[in-house]
């Protein structure tokens, strides 16, 4: 399923509307929640923000950390959803502000992918970025 | 699995350590993310993580509001998975603002839960919790 969520930034990066639509299972119920935004629910809504991100953005690369994959239920021989977390670290060019909260240039990302049958194609059910804010939430309370 | 996610905010809000590790699959690869921070992974650190919010946070209590639940994969008859997603309008204390980024007071999260086997008790894998920040990203651009 990486090679799904590989596509996902490749859709973005190149403005493709048609394999950003490709990507994501066709489902009322779908959610994608951009960063500080409040969620998108249905396939229709979410594919609209994307195309007007990719209308708006110029320039925009991401670079993926810590990225890592794990197969639901734990332990399936032949999984049919994956949770994949990553780190997105983001250049971007002009006009980034007006669309959405990708100014920060760091988010944290959590994306459900499912497949129909074992062999099918892995798609996006959910997708959800937020902002990371440089604070450390273990540090000891100051007096 | 709708009663352990209510009991995952039961265990916030009385600040019941035990009832919150009963409700999380043990486990190295679980992740959670709290609004504005970088993923925690592993329950160790999840855990950690919130027995030191509830024991730094006197009151706190959230309402939830657009809770929506789906089976992974959708459609299937005896789902192992769950994606669980919601408002969060937390009412809280003092002492938030030295734990995390609760003080916004409002926050959209991702749950995934899981089970070993279709009888089996709902756990939490993965939790990704959000701020929401107040800007409308489909407002038209300033000229």
């Amino acid at each position: 399923m990486l090679s799904t969520h590989r596509a996902f930034y490749d859709a973005v990066e190149t403005g493709d509307v048609d394999l950003m639509s490709s990507l994501w299972v066709d489902d009322v119920h779908t959610s994608c929640v951009h960063p500080g935004a409040e969620p998108l629910r249905g396939t229709d809504a979410v594919l609209r923000s994307w195309t007007l991100l990719m209308a708006n953005v110029g320039y925009i690369q991401f670079f993926l950390t810590d990225v890592e994959v794990n197969t639901m239920p734990p332990g399936a021989e032949e999984p049919d959803t994956a949770v994949v977390t990553c780190t997105e670290n983001i250049l971007s060019g002009e006009g980034v502000e007006s669309v959405d909260a990708f100014s920060g240039g760091k988010a944290v990302c959590t994306s459900i992918l499912v497949r129909d049958r074992s062999s099918g194609p892995w798609k996006f059910w959910s997708r959800h970025a937020s902002p990371v804010i440089d604070i450390d939430p273990e540090a000891p309370e100051e007096p």
